[in-house]
Order: C-alpha cells, then sequence, then structure tokens
C-alpha cells in the first residue's frame, strides 16, 4: 500500500459517519446544493446577461431533480414507502443545501449583481426573482395556491408512476432522468403564472438567503412565499391520492392478489403434504 | 403492521378494481389527462406570455407520448396484437383524459385567460388554439386532410419500428422515449400546416371542452374538427400497410420459416426415434 | 384461429421476400424516406413560416440517423465488416427513399409552397434549400469540398467509436440515438458554410426530384452538387484511416494478441494431452 | 480470407501500438480533437453567422466530454484511482488533441473567417473568443477566479457522484452521456462571467493556436489565461474533497465495514472448521 492510499484511508476513517439517516441527510443536503447552484445560476445567467446568454428554455433546462424535494418524501411517506422521521431531516437539510447553493451563486455573480446596480424585489433590474419565486401581476393569490398545487399533483403522479415498483420498471440510472424531464417539463407547462417553484426546499432556502444578503424582508411581502412553502404539500397528498385510485391500488392489489392464491395453493399442498407424509412416510414433495 | 399500514391496506381493497380492461382504460385516461394538461399548458405558457415564457420548440418538446393515441390502439388491432374491444374502450377514456386534462390547464390559467381578455377562435388573441388544432391560413381542407394522413402514418411507421417484436428491440424503458421523440420530430417537422393532432383523442377531448367553457360553437366551424377525428385512422392503415410490406412482413416471415423449419426437423427426428425405439428398444436419441 | 389472423397471415406470405440483401435495402430505404421526410419537413416549416414555427436549432434537431449514410456503408466495407455488393445496392435504395420523401413534403406543404410564390434556386425567397444544401455566399468551392471531408470524417470517427465491437461499447438500442446525437452535434458546429449534407443520398435524391418538380436544371448550376455528392467518400477514407491509426488498430491488435495467445496455449495443451493419452490410455483432461 | 482482409490485417499489425499508457494518450488525444472541434465550430458557427445559425443553447449543447479534461485525471488521480504518471501524459496529448482540433475548425472556416475580417482578440467582430475564453468586461479577476473555481468544483462533485463504484450506479455507456449533460448544464448556469472553460486542456490548446495563426499574443494580455490554466485544479482539490466528506467517505466505509466483517465472520468460521476438522476428521462445512 503506498503513502498516498494509507493517508487517503486515515482521513476516510477520520470522516467516516456511521448514522445511516444522518448519511442519508447529507447527501440530500449536497444533492439539493448543487441542484439548486445550477438553478439559480441558469436564472442569474439569462436575467444578468439581459437574455444574451441563455433563453426561457436553458432555465429550465436544468430546474432537475424532483427527487431532492420535501413534498416527494412527504408523498413517499404518506405511502408508506418511506419512515416518517426521514420527513423533518430531509426537509432540513434540503433547505440548508438549498441557501448554501443560493449563496455560491450569490458569490459567483457577485461583480455581475453589483453591475445590474440593485437588489430589489420589484421593478425592472429586480434581482430577487433569481433565486426564489413571485408571482406574476396577472396572478391572484386564489389562483397561484390552485397552480402550486396542480403543479405538485402532476409531479408526484408522474414520480409515482416512474418509481412504481410493481408498474413497468424504468432502468436503473435513468429514473433521475426521468424525473429530471419531468420538472423540466413541468417549467415548460406551467412556469407561467409564478415560475413553478413545486419544491418547498428550493424555494425557501435561497429566498432565506436573499433576505439576509441585501434584499431585506420585501421577500416576504404579501404572504407569497407561503404558497411555494405549504401549497406543494397540499398537492401531494391530491397526487398520490389521484395516482392510487386509478392506478396504484389496482396493480398492487393485482400483485397482492397473486401473492394470496400463492400462499394458499401452498397452504394446502403443505396440508397434502403433511397428510401424506403422516400416512405414508415418505420423502418430502419438494426437497 | 403500523396503524398507517392497516389504513393503506383498507383503502387499497376498497378502491382495487380487478376487471382488467377498465383498469387499463384508466390508465390510459390518466396517462392522456396528464400528457395533454402538459401539452396544452405548454402551448398556454408559450400563447398568454407573448413568448416571453417559452418558443416553438418547447411547445413540441411536450407533445409526447404516441402510446396514449386511439390511432396506435387501431393500428395494433389491424395487426392482431391488441384486441378490437380495447378500441373503443380506449378510444373513451383517452377523450375523457383530455376532457379534463384542457379543465385543468383552464383552471390553472384562468387569471391569465381573463388578463389577454377573450374567448375567441379567430383574431389576433385567439386562445382556442391552446386547447385543439385549426388550419393555417395558406391550407385547404384537402391539403390539411393529406398533412394530418402523412403525420400519422409517419407515427405510426415509427412506433411499429420502435416496437416490432421481431425487429432489433429497443431497451424497455426507453420505447415510450423513443415514441415520445418521434412525436416531437413530427411536431418540429409537420406542425406548420395545422399543429399536427395527430391524435383523435387529444384533438376531440380539449376542443368539446373549449365549447362549453366559453368559446361556443365557433370551435367546429367549417368542418375542420372532423379532419383530426378522421384522417389519423386513415393514416394509421396506410402507416401500417407501408411497414408491414417493406419491413414487418419479411421479418415475421423469416422468424416462421425458422418456426417451421425447426418444428418439421423436430417432426423428423421425433419420427426417427420412434422408429429406432421400436426398432431396437434402445435408449432416446437426446439424453 | 380468428379470420382476421387467417387474413394477416395470407397477406404475409403473399408479400414475404426471402432475399436478404433487397430486404435490407427495403428497410435502408424506408428508413431513409422516413428521416429525410423529417429532415426536409423541419427545413420547409422552418423556411416557410419564416421562422415563427421552429428555429435553427430544431432543423438540426431531426437530421439523425448517420446510418442511413452511404458514406457510412463504405466505411464499414473498407473495414470489411459489410460485404462490398452492400455498398452500390443500399447507395440506390437510400437515393430512392430520400427522392420519395422529398415528394412527399412537396405534397404536405404544397399550400405552403404556392403561398410562397416561387420555385427558385437563388434569392429571397428560394425554397430549393429545403430540399437540398447549396454553399453560403462567402464559401469557396475549395473550402466548401474541406468542409465536406471534414464533417464526414468527423462523423465516421464518432460512428467508429460507438460501434467499435472491441470497444466500451454502448447499451444496443442507444446506438442509433448517439449516432443521431452526432449528427446533431455536426449540424450544430459545421453547418454555416453548407448546410452539412455529409451524406451523398440524403442531399442527391432530393435535389433530383426538385429538378424534376418545378425548380429545374439551376439546382445543378456551378457544379456544387457534386461535392456533396463525391466528399462524403473521401472523408469517410480519411475518418476511418484516423480512428485506426489512432485508436481501432491498438484495441484490435490488443484482442488478436490475446486470441493468438491463448490458442498458442491451448495447442500445447493438446499436445500434452495427446501425449499423455497415447501414453497411459487414460481419461480426457477436461470432460 | 480474402485480399481486403490480408492487407487489413498487415496494416492492422503495422500500427499497433502495444504500450498500454501510449495507446490511452492517443485516445484521448483523438477524444479531445474531436470534442473541442465541436466546441469551437459551435461558437464559430454562431459566431460568424451572427446568430442566425444557431443559439447561447447549441453553443453549450456540444461542449460535453468532461472526462477528456486533465482537472477530472487530476481528481481521480488524488483519490488514488488512476495513477499520477498518466497525469501529466494526459494533459500533454489533451492539449495537443486540442491544438489540432483549433486547426481543423480554422481550416474549416477559413472563408468566413476572412469574411468577417479581422483577426482580433477585442471589439466588436472579435473572433478570438471562438478558440478559447475571454472574461466578460463586468468581471474582476478575483471573482473570475473564484467563478472558474466553482465551476470546476461543481463539475468534480457530479462527476464523482457518477463514476462512485460503491453508489447507485448508472448504465455503462450512459456515463459518457451524464457527463456531457453535467458539463451543459454547467454553460448554461455558469458561463456568463467568462464562458466556463473548466478544462485546461481545452483552453490553452486552442488559445497556442490563436497566438499562432494570426491573433499574435494579445491573446495572453493581462494575465487571464492562467485562470482557466490553474484555477481547474484547485477546484478538482475542492470538489474532491467536498464529495468525499459528504457522501463518499461514508459510502466507501460502510462497503469497507462489511468487507471487514465478512473477513472476520470467514475466519473465524475457517478456525471453526480446521477445530471440527482436526477434531472429528469430517465433512467440510461448506461443500
Amino acid at each position: 500500500m503506498s503513502r498516498q492510499k494509507i493517508y487517503l484511508d486515515k482521513l476516510a476513517r477520520f470522516f467516516q459517519i456511521r448514522n445511516k439517516l444522518l448519511r442519508q441527510a447529507l447527501a440530500e443536503c449536497l444533492g439539493t446544493l448543487i441542484l439548486v447552484m445550477f438553478g439559480c445560476g441558469s436564472v442569474a445567467q439569462f436575467s444578468l446577461s439581459k437574455g444574451t446568454h441563455g433563453q426561457f428554455l436553458t432555465v429550465n433546462f436544468i430546474q432537475m431533480g424532483g427527487h431532492l424535494n420535501p413534498a416527494v418524501t412527504f408523498s413517499l411517506c404518506l405511502l408508506g414507502r418511506d419512515k416518517w422521521r426521514k420527513f423533518p431531516m430531509f426537509f432540513l437539510f434540503q433547505t440548508i443545501g438549498a441557501f448554501f447553493a443560493a449563496a455560491v451563486i450569490f458569490g459567483m455573480y457577485y461583480d455581475a449583481l453589483w453591475d445590474t446596480g440593485c437588489f430589489t424585489v420589484d421593478g425592472e433590474n429586480a434581482t430577487a426573482g433569481i433565486f426564489a419565486t413571485y408571482p406574476g401581476k396577472h396572478l391572484t393569490l386564489v389562483n397561484g395556491f390552485f397552480d402550486q398545487i396542480i403543479g405538485t399533483a402532476a409531479l408526484i403522479v408522474c414520480i409515482l408512476a416512474i418509481v412504481d415498483p410493481y408498474n413497468n420498471p424504468i432502468p436503473q440510472g435513468l429514473e433521475a432522468f426521468t424525473v429530471g424531464f419531468v420538472v423540466l417539463v413541468i417549467g415548460l407547462a406551467m412556469g407561467f403564472n409564478s415560475g413553478y417553484a413545486v419544491n418547498p426546499a428550493r424555494d425557501f432556502g435561497p429566498r432565506l438567503f436573499t433576505a439576509m444578503a441585501g434584499w431585506g424582508s420585501d421577500v416576504f411581502t404579501n404572504g407569497w412565499f407561503l404558497v411555494p412553502l405549504c401549497a406543494p404539500f397540499l398537492g401531494a397528498i391530491i397526487g398520490t391520492m389521484i395516482y392510487q385510485v386509478m392506478v396504484g391500488f389496482h396493480i398492487e392489489g393485482e400483485f397482492r392478489d397473486r401473492q394470496e392464491a400463492k400462499e394458499q395453493e401452498e397452504n394446502l399442498q403443505l396440508t397434502v403434504t403433511t397428510n401424506s407424509k403422516s400416512n405414508s412416510n415418505g420423502k418430502e414433495a419438494n426437497c
């Protein structure tokens, strides 16, 4: 073993965390950091370059990664596929990741932000929209709430269809791509009203950062920030219900029926076998 | 089993449908709903934002999912791969799904639709094109009919090539992607005349909704609505014929030839074996 | 067997072609037809709608399918992976497919072509560029020739890397995607000079059709048509040489070396075995 | 064996290189050549056509191939997954490949470059940006350095996550796609400041070529060229550290723990087996 390997091994043993939940939460944190960094970065590039270095499509192209989303964790907990204690832990670490992602982009485009000249939420040169979502002028709060619910419900239905273990399975490793593609599509079809957050952590973390970094309390005006923070969970409930009632329950049910039929048959056979055994003291049917 | 699991199990047993055709039709319904929701949503976003939140490419990017299409079901029934009773059932549920998808998008962009100001089929601010297709000004009805036939025929040829069980198979789970990609390409190459419906359910469901939601009977003017409703089936017949005559029959034929040759050989061998057996009472040829 | 199945079976037996080369050529013909139909269609949509229904990107997005290309067949024949008699057959049928594809697009956009108003090769409303390639104004014939050679050489290097049987293999079914992606990239990086034909059949078939359909002999002016007809084959030779000298020969050689080493070992073992057999009349070493 | 095969075989034996490192370096050289050719070509097409034959998105679409990157080799060497002697060799050949790629694009667009009229680094018609990166006007050197570090760190984190052998593995053959996609995303999110080189070879090779081909020593003004040459390595160190501390060490550690537990168990079993053997002379526990 070379000296490099020995040092690497020591480092690895020093930093290793053995608590599985904490490790998963750290991975969620890094994932959200990378993702929101790309997400905010693309909006920053589009917005600060006044459109010369990007288009609306490029902005959507990278809002991928629906899995790193408290609403998705919530839906999987609802279905009993994840444990409930994961939910607050993931929510917290995803928000922390999103917060730091905003900080990195802020540092990266620091010169360009000063070049634009103002840290405002409203107006022509408003830059707050780089980090968090704000409603379009035509949008009422009720319609905005409805908008976020539909967007998240659509996302959840698609994700449940993609990861449904009883359904036509997508090759492993492509699931992330497919989920990302769904988020892209949602952005292209449902992003006009308020920029499709459909992810409480992705919206709240950077919003908190902007509040601290110079945009001030304006980022919380009118209570809009509550919509992308709360509506996605309602949307997750509705999306889960729709998928389960229209597809999920039937597939699971078929699987369970087959399982039960098989068990009954086995029980029957077992009984028969036991009987024949006690009768004839013969060999086992299945050896 | 925790309390949550028990409730989930009860719910699952309550909602489970055991009729396979109905279950498949429900899945088609949900699939078409999601798909048309994204499809109409992207056109709405592009159209209502006057192009600032989308481009023509983004609109095509999500018209995916050629499988949820009565013309495709029709073609598979023609080839004897699906049962004919599936066809009306799927057509109905796909249309229902498309109808509700239009309703959801109508609700989602309700504020924005009122902001644009009019529910008209013709004119500068016409919004009917968000939901169903209308012919371009340069287009005669004959050319439009020809256009829909070619579009659907091209779609069917590609789908048959993709799902051909005797042909070079595409990895399972990627078929949907590939079909979607074909629909994207058709939209980019054949969408100028009338917006490539190539799907009777996707066009008729939302058209019905717009007729009821305020656009009125104008959506049926000039009989154009019959073109995307009927031409695709003619296109499906032509596309199926072209593919089968140029590729399909030969591949199937080769498979059948090999199958028959194998059977004959086996029959021969069986005869020989039987003979040799009766003659010499020897051991089996293949042990 | 239902009546439908019986009719289908009869049809299949009637149309079945048993000559493998002809069948492959027919498949090439249909493939090229579909591909060039989409290719010409996208340029037509972009050009006839004056850019409102497409962008330069969408045009490139569908020029996919590098395999249906006489230059690629030529390269595979050079390497001894395909038989030389395939080359003229495929070239002919690919050109026929491209010819009919141009005819279909001509019919599909007949109204729109008349709406634009002229069937000219030069000038503002020139429509000949929908079907075949013409050089940009800044381009000399020498640079154009060089351009086509580089483009085809780059395509061949990428295709050989993708389909190299000794190299890191791409999952089957994704090869077509990858090749298509390469063609897209070539169009985005090398399409400015003359629109990257890099495919003699794709360029010559539609050019012939336009000459017959009303554009006249202008489509052959200045001898430009010879460049996309001849340069790709020169490019195929250069591309094949570069790939083989820099990567191919070494990988094949390693495989051959290992093969030979294995054979030698087996021969040795065989000799030893034979010797020991003749000596001791014992059992075989490998049973 | 036909005459063609014999000649091919002779050629193959003549050109075959048996040194593995040199062969890998040649493959890196060709890969970088192809990649940078497409990369520079797309910028050239976009820039020389004044935007009519491309958009900012198309430029990013082909900057793919993060693996052909000295910073990535550096990171893999740091982790002990590649040998250090690979690093200078790959760096050299990647730079040579990038140099020749610039030469090919220079030749291909020679007419178009003269048509634009000047070989300058600054100003409206500056063409030096086709080949290497230059900072935006708003950018200070410090922020530019930070920008390159963040970009490379993000790239390295993503690549390590993709190729992590202990992590959820991406299907082989799709890794290249995924890495390419990450580079695309970085270009769309972090390309505004200075055009995201994040690859010392890709930037320095073409810069050297432009210095020799007519742009002169201006390409080295202000020392900017040192930023994309040095910052990526610092970014690679930071990216590697972040990934390892937050994800890598824990997964590796878990794997090592399990490995060690297994070994211990086996040792124990071995001891027991040996004991029981010597005691009872019985059969082996695992047959």
